[in-house]
């Protein structure tokens, strides 16, 4: 019996009601769940367009009108999985290092019991405290990072930590293991030609753009799955990976990206039961969407297709 | 000990965590409490701009700013009420009857309580279905109408109910005491001279723009007190009563209107101690609004205002 | 002699004049004209975003842009064709049955006289009462359904009638030959693994996104007209059918659809030559547009395209 | 009997139809009719925020909701006067003298009837076009200017005609009588403190928005009604002459100003019964102004205003 | 001689080149200057609406059409002053302290120079900065504070330093006199009653909106004069002292608040002649305001009747 | 020793500061510098969306985000090109003439030092004003003309020039050499069938839409190195060449359009190598763009390939 599900649209309307992430319960519990949703209201790391605070509140404002069934995978998420939107993890505005400790603290029990944690950003800084979180649990993890950038900066007016540093530092502190990681879909003018090697020296793969786009989708899918295998995996989609036309709501917008349709094959298909240990989406920046707010849509879709794939495994029986 | 109140903003920052009105626990319940904010996300009595289905939403959404102690009234809400938001009421979009008919239903039981409803809505022909629950524990009830529009309509192509008719239905199904009812900023150009003839022959009094300009606010004020005396009153705030300017989110915008500061102290003044039964706010229009959300804002101040109301009486030992 | 057409822009710029579709003349007449172009502004159909009411307004404000040739099947079309801007169908705004029967009441003596209407919407509610009136003269139809959404739920908070049922209610009536009908482009979440059997089952053809991806844009056009073949057709596109990007203004956007030049190959290539009987572009919703009105944009590309394919059929002689 | 006047609400939704001013008839025709409104697309005299060519076609989306009874003035439009809305004059997008003489040629015969044309800008130098028709009938006109800026720049780079110089233009080609003319709401930082000088020299009257504020309004209104007496007069409104906050649509938008209602009481309480020539309202720019119109909707108010004042005055028998 | 001033008009149109605060030359100078214009990009202290990082530019952006004489003080700015755009201050975004001793520096050898900075927030948290360097050489001053927040918050989440708690820890640090202090135009629901206290208690003066109403603007001058006498004052005015309509784009807009007039009255009668150290202007929000852009037009006009203060003193020989 | 780069983003942030293009030193020289990067704000030659005069300020707005190594170049354009911002050409708004005057003057002497100016629009009719200019150097020159409209326009209203006739105008004040010119993108209804003629009929090579869809990037791109081969080569930019979903923010949007990514294979792989006289990117509308602003985005992108060319090139050796 599955505990937690949305709400029936037949109750009351799509567009009605308290906004929890596709009409969900909001219950801060761990007992008879499989996911949470959590966001995670923070964007203090943001060193250019800022404002993904109100990240997770875009997302679960359009996410109503999402459906329980995935026609790509065949499957009806709650037919196999219980989930609720968790609420927002606590953060301390302004304050990078007390709140990656917040983050982590709350995430904690969550990983521990094994369910598996859909958070919504925020900006990328917010992924290290998670991975620090996951890493206690599941120690160094192999990770598909679909972005725009690398996010492997080293210091910034001296400082450790923001959006454009946190995958460095996961390599470093050995939260995720560089030999199992990958990078998809890298683009735009860089600080200069060595702004890769730190990760691919590492073991990282990086696929840029024009990478996918000449080996095509599914050849990258198949470099995705070669990487994970069945490690525990961690799943971070920033939503600048999709093209700007796809995605104008976020800090930092860039052109020469994929469509919703390309990253949907990428996820759905490079990540099919694979063993996952969370997924985040983040950089969505509300004050910087269309008046159609087709960047949260874009979000919503990837954190359902995200629950999909949970629920999959669960219908196979992995 | 008072039950029911927002989450302290120390505790999570105001950005964060799922909307509710104020912050308010999210529980559907008649126990402990004596106001409920409550959503009816409904548009379909809507003749010209349409979308107020959003607007409980985008009150919620901002509505996270607002603290407890409002000094005009110098009164701490919490310190005396208890409070929650009940969610939005069910309804069938496309189908005003069977709203009025769900909306009512819902309506009852909190009104024989004498627990107070503050509801968002919506267009302002929910507002028929509000009176028809009151009146069945109040009887027909005094009532101020803060609107640019008198919503003394007949018929509409034919048809009884729309937001535009609510007024003259309310006096026809004895809702409403004609003899206590007050219709305050009414104003732009009107289909004939005799517009307001059925509100005024019933015993109305009606306040135009110009009327409430030539004998100013505190003279308002004491129209108001004199009309509504000490009887049960319902107060109904069409957002449009403030000028474009100030609410330019709405279905229809009247130029030539009132500030928020002139609302605030009829609102605070001119019902200060009265013997209140419900308040609603609605035709807040979110894809009108500014990108600032001004509207919203201003929506969330007047719910808000309402809330000291019922809050500054329990202090008085009213 | 062409009667109707546009005003030559070297009379009056592009931006100036009375927004008809085109420029074309506002006449509400039937003589001595080959189509129509009319609004069905009308959007209580609607059950999440609304006020596709706003629609043809929206369309015919942009059109002014276009010009009579279309390069792509080398024709221009009012060497062919005389055409007006009929205005707007009579709707009764949050009555959907009366609606229904004042739009068919009106396009009965279009279809009678063999002329044909392309319709701007409104919600995609508005098709089942074109339909109406279509096969009063023609008889069950095939149709080619441009949607992310099948349509065909069979009743909401127990009600009948609605833009996400009338496709359903169009077999049922018997308004249409399921087994000349497809469906492309759907997309997204669905409630059940069941949702297009009841379409399938009455011989629909359906295309979905993935499908469509799978095949081809070329095997799909023939997939197209394999089903019309030479059977007289009903058009209908709701503008969703377009990735969000490409339409951000519409009621319930999908993300991982198609763009506009897809779109032009499969109505362009896919329908050249067919036996139209009528045309609709639905589901338009200003408010959610881009300031750019990349949406309206669309739609009227669409249009235009679909009276070219009139002016095809008549320039080869059809 | 009253030939053109607005189509019945309850005939077709005020949102519905093909976009004329207040749904009156569009007909170039000068028979029958006491007024004709008539837009003047052109903003190539602009040196700031550029695109008012489309505020013609904005303010007339909005005028559907224009009722025909003025409570202010007591009377009901067309019970006394017929009206159609023109269409828009010939224009030379990009050249500016080629556009004064087609908009002088097409106003001539307009005034040779004693039609009282309300145009509908347009930057603020159509104005000179209008002045120079209306003088070939009128001769020398008193004149009341609602702006910002005084308009009275000599050359800029040379060039005689823009939107900052028609008023001195006007006063050299002895089009206007500026011992009849009077300047209101003049604000914001100037060139010099000699700007005003050509003007005053002339005999013109000027008051600031602090000379208003500190008289008040019923003595500026007062000093309106000495300027003009009974002397035909050309009334000119620009947008900006509202505050930013009332007005954001504009080319130059100005802080410090007015708000609707105080133009509301300048102009129905400073014109009634004057002897008019000619109206206008110029510089609404759609594209600065905020999701819900405002500026466009406060344009057509005044719009409704100039011709409630056509009707006053018949009603009156003057 | 003037050195320093803006482009001439009529060399480049306004809408013209890189954008300086009012044209004036982008110069990192100390010399030949009398005051100089600085932005402050950093928003890392707001616990609501982030983005004022932007702000700067923002006003920069439509300062090019501010003119140099105001005829309110009739003077002509830069007939007495020289001035520069000196750019913006080094920030370092996400760390408070970091930025607040960057900025320091940055400023303490402009008031050791006896320059007049005018700076361009950023939001209100650095104003700390600007009262440390400040108070460096002038020792405690006077503050004249518009906004509609007290900010006198102690700690949030422990931290000292935030947009809400500067003018406590000016207080605290002894940067400012207390009892020259008046805070004018506080609003809006407070935490509790006690909220003033701490201010109040050293001796600053509170003008609520109320009181302001109460009073009018010309007590309120009086009060304001009162209070600062001939002390070396400095001036900082929040953008939401102004109302939400006249200033949407803020990070915590306030209803209820102030026109742009009422502002002008204050910050022109209330202020000329005074003895001035600095000026800031803060918390403006790009992406909040409206598309006219009117808050940052706003900002412009406040901060360009500071700049006519410091010439108004240079022309009375202060 | 390369003299002007931009301000390294580890000395302030990238969002602080007076804007350049790409951070570059405002400095109007022609000394020791390979590129300039020069606004021409005009947009009097628009015949429909107007407001390009604001493109190059939103350009530069966005553009320090860009960073200096080309990933797909393999090329750090400041290890081998020096490059300012050189401000805005002067222009004359409302006079096309007169402006194209003052461009081409401007512009001379940077032709004549062999220093490759990039041109930011301004409409399309400034590039007249480039080629001209350049002609005087370099004689009749191949150019790669990236557009959906093809501007051979002959007269408007019976005048030569605006930003729908400059293709024109250069073939026959023989600046350009039509057997070395190339058009890619034209798509969009036409006025006629022979509008391509008159450049097809000098040798003009035109690729649509459908063109380059059906041959593929790879073969345009061949197309289009065979067309200039060596020569002296002008690229003129027009924004629209980008699908409307791409580039909303321009005056008149086209559907059926290219990717950023389309745009940049063709970009920098059709024109790697080759002998590039100027560039130029037009037509960006601000006023039309999305909140995000990725039509700037773009813009700003396409103008960094373009000075990545001149920095390929160096490195190359040519």
């Amino acid at each position: 019996m599955i505990k937690y599900q949305p709400i029936d649209p037949l109750v009351s309307p799509r567009f009605s009601g308290i906004r929890t992430f596709m009409r969900l319960p909001n219950e801060e519990t761990l007992e008879d769940v499989d996911f949470i949703v959590a966001g995670i209201p923070f964007d203090t790391g943001c060193t250019y367009g800022i404002g993904s605070r109100f990240g997770p509140q875009a997302i679960r404002e359009v996410s109503g009108i999402l459906k329980p069934y995935n026609p790509v995978l065949d499957v009806n998420v709650f037919d196999h999985c219980s989930g609720v939107d968790y609420g927002d993890f606590p953060t301390v505005p302004g304050f990078i290092e007390e709140t990656y400790e917040m983050v982590e603290q709350a995430l904690v029990p969550v990983y521990k019991k094994n369910i598996i944690p859909v958070c919504l950003g925020g900006d990328h800084s917010v992924t290290l405290a998670e991975l620090r979180a996951a890493a206690q649990v599941h120690g160094p993890m192999a990770i598909v990072h679909f972005d725009a950038h690398s996010d492997t900066g080293d210091t910034y007016f001296g400082k450790l930590y923001n959006h454009g540093t946190f995958f460095r530092r996961a390599i470093e502190e050995n939260l995720i293991d560089p030999e199992s990681a990958i990078q998809v879909g890298l683009r735009g003018p860089l600080y200069d030609g060595r702004q890769f090697k730190f990760a691919q020296d590492a073991g990282v793969e990086i696929l840029t753009n024009w990478d996918v786009r000449k080996m095509g989708i599914k050849a990258t899918i198949t470099r995705i799955r070669e990487k994970i295998q069945e490690k525990p995996v961690f799943v971070t989609f920033d939503i600048d990976f999709l093209d700007a036309a796809y995605a104008p709501g976020t800090g930092t917008p860039e052109i020469c990206g994929f469509t919703t349709f390309e990253a949907q094959q990428l996820v759905l298909d490079g990540l099919k039961g694979a063993n996952f240990v969370g997924f985040d989406i983040v950089e969505v920046l509300p004050s910087g969407d269309s008046p159609g707010k087709i960047t949260s849509f874009a979000a919503a879709g990837v954190a359902f297709d995200f629950i999909s794939l949970i629920a999959f495994n669960k219908q196979q029986g992995n």
